[in-house]
């Protein structure tokens, strides 16, 4: 089957993500310490924004043979840390982040990731799908995923909000995907979950901000169009752009037919976007994303 | 929901396929039978072959005012094709093409199909999926198709295809789609469906021909892989090509990689494929296809 | 060589561009005019907007056997399109339109256009390059085109466009390509070729209008950089659509890479244009065009 | 102008190039390395193929503050290598490499080389362009490169080869490109410029080996044309695959549509292959390219 074919065998892997100001000696001092305790490195990836002097980082090694446990890698990676101004996240591959989707009554994109989840191409854990509607919970039940429905009534918008986060804190969830969710969140909301909010918007942005951009598309008589997905911040489709990706038109196509190739890429820019964000391949700065793929 | 979206409003239209010699007056006096008769021609598109002197025409007209009925447009089509010594192919859009899928074990194609077919992207009836395995039953069940188990063990391949002709038959399926089925028909078989029969083959045809095609293209080092949708002739994968897709790789990508990029383009190849041939915008000549997009 | 191999057998044939409401009978009137008069038609397409009831066509016969001289042919399609309310162009093969080009300093799109033209892969004549700098004097020499400089010193446009005009008319120019030119026109110029100015514009519009496009796409963190070629109207970049084209970038990519990738794609979307322009392939209306490919 | 903004800035940088059986603690060591001799480390990118056990390795640092001067750093990386096994290559980005240029009558691909060479676009120097025939004069003569003219009459092309690489030797030539030339060099010839000559094919290889490409894929009927820049090995079109591009096609594209949408794809994936190459950024083994983009 495809899935055991997809499945990674067995890793127990740290990763490493890194981000300060450029100096000289970062990538020696960052490798050094890892060869030191004993870790294989397995990739590497560095990148220097030569214009902001910002140096960002992801390491990945082979914690077999390595000599420090997780604690005490902790202690010493901020040890290293501070002289360098760095600001560091550390992940472990046996400790699957866990994804809460928000949908409403699209279901392309939610069947899509949860048919990439069952064949083994997202290392993630889905406690819980949040719905405003109920359209979609056979969708879920089929690949077995819990589905909450919190309705959004008009003006009440706080209360459903509520509701949500304490669902998604009892559920665990580490990060959200916007899998064409129709609602706006509030900034207290996206203020829980900050660089963890994932949204696909059906436009290549920054073309068509806002509603019914196929509509905006079709006016406009664009010859290609797109999908792009990015990490919701306070000021609408303007936060950090993960991946954009772009489908020929034509005259011959009506707002229907955008809607329908749209929706493919839409498909390719939010899957692609959850696979770099679950294998810790995303690192933010200056409202973008370098991508360590 | 999408499906509304997308459904078409209620259309009640021909759909007439022609290829013939190429000769002068062929446009005016195809069009000219259809108008006489009150027919609003909606869509019209036309290719000459000139090396092989082949003309080639997709005609769409509105049949509401129409002055013929279907037997008698039948009919009269005969006579006016006769002269040009014309092949054609008469289709209406209230009735929808029959698909049967054959599938093994992998079911990110047949997901892709059997979601779009829910969301009202692909026009056509699916009464009966058939399979050498019963792994993917509770898809099936889960979008309410049919499904018939059919084993091929080594050495019955002829019983096990007169068995799949006899549901086939039975299910009154038009055309057949091959979603990653790992059995290669025989030719008897082929026979009972001439051009009718669309696969999904996981390489950029001509390369790569045959078994594990991403494992050759990782061995060769290809930087871009792709998939082939064709209709099936005698000769393994030598069939018309409908649509290619490529997907950009990299030294990065192992061959899990491949699987799982090239899995996304073998979903766009396939369902273009099939969208083609259900709305009869596909026309064979000369083991080419001429798609009228 | 290439250009022999490219160019085109010496055609005599007459191309029709058709734009009117639609109504029933209009396919069937064309062609049956153009098959009564003996002409063959090699290639046919034809458009129906459904929204606004517009149908659009283009026609190509060959007059070798056509039994009407161009100025009869002329007279009785007017006879023909006044019923229709339809508004058509004639155009015949052996008349090749003539094409002025204005650039600036850059060169690649300039380049790009007269190797093209040198191989024979534009249908068209070039009398006159015109600059408001001296700087590609010698590209323009290198392929035997005609130069000439307009500087257009800041407060003085009016005089200088009144240059312009006076040097395009003189050298019989039917439609201009703004190559990368780095001036804006007036309201008055670009109303002495209506539908017949093509600029290129380094950006995917309608994203990142009006200057230093490739800045503000850095300045985004966009995963896709795009050129996009249009008709030019009164409306600062926001003429009918024609092209657009897109390469994938990424963190690593600085202003200068964004630079160097967006002018391959300029260069495409530009060649594109002005290929479909001289073959007479593009209808516009609505401020949208229709590009019979 | 574009040249200058596209110059880089003046650098004082060393690239290394490291192929070696993989092995723990081979990154911390290599940057360790340049670290204590005060290099700042400005590009890292490195590749573990863990099929082969094979490490990759692409370090740049600045030479400013470097402690060792180039003799020192060659004898001192040697004796770093050796107990890795490792092989290198070291390159200083103020010494240009030096490219010869092979053509035969097309001149797409020459044309679009020079251009980005003007542009700034290439940071190699071009001693020389060598052709079996005097067609492409002129445009050698017109940006200020040298043009020898050696035929290749049947049955003697040892002498020209001999011939050929006399002058290449003389223009101190460090690697070759083959701009659409038109002649099988023999494997003596290619055994003086291992890894070191570049070749574009016109066909997504391995589809379409050996003459006539756009030929054999018209026959197929694909429906996506593609183009392949590769190093040239002794085997035909064999080599280790660069670059791959592609280019949609339909029924409409006769056989000089494919030469024409397929030039561009030969001129994007050689350019980017030459590019790559004179940066450092490529990597073999295995039959393979590592591409350190």
């Amino acid at each position: 089957m495809l899935s055991s074919v997809l499945m990674k065998t067995d890793k127990n892997n740290a990763v490493l993500l890194v981000v300060c100001p450029d100096r000289t000696g970062l990538v020696a001092a960052i490798s050094d310490f890892v060869f030191k305790h004993r870790g294989n490195i397995v990739d590497s990836d560095q990148h220097t924004d030569l214009e902001t002097g910002t140096f960002l980082m992801r390491l990945e090694w082979e914690l077999n043979d390595f000599q420090l446990d997780r604690a005490e890698l902790q202690n010493r990676l901020q040890e290293l840390a501070k002289p360098f101004q760095m600001q560091f996240q550390l992940f472990f591959s046996d400790q699957k982040l866990r994804m809460g989707i928000l949908v409403s009554k699209y279901r392309h994109c939610l069947y899509d990731l949860l048919v990439r989840h069952a064949l083994g191409e997202l290392e993630v854990e889905i406690p819980l799908i949040l719905s405003n509607h109920a359209d979609l919970i056979e969708v879920a039940r089929h690949f077995g995923i819990p589905f909450e429905v919190v309705e959004v009534p008009a003006g009440q918008k706080q209360a459903a909000e509520n509701r949500q986060l304490e669902l998604l804190k009892k559920a665990k969830v580490d990060f959200l995907v916007l899998a064409r969710y129709m609602q706006i969140l509030s900034p207290a909301f996206v203020a829980a979950y900050p660089s963890a909010i994932i949204n696909i918007h059906h436009s290549f942005l920054p073309a068509f901000i806002g509603g019914r951009p196929y509509h905006q598309a079709y006016a406009r008589g664009v010859k290609l169009i797109g999908a792009t997905s990015h990490y919701v911040t306070e000021e609408l489709d303007n936060g950090p752009i993960i991946e954009q990706s772009v489908s020929r038109v034509s005259h011959r196509d009506r707002v229907e037919d955008l809607i329908r190739k749209g929706g493919d890429q839409e498909k390719l820019a939010l899957a692609f976007a959850v696979r770099m964000h679950v294998e810790h391949r995303i690192a933010c700065y200056n409202n973008k994303t370098v991508v360590f793929e």
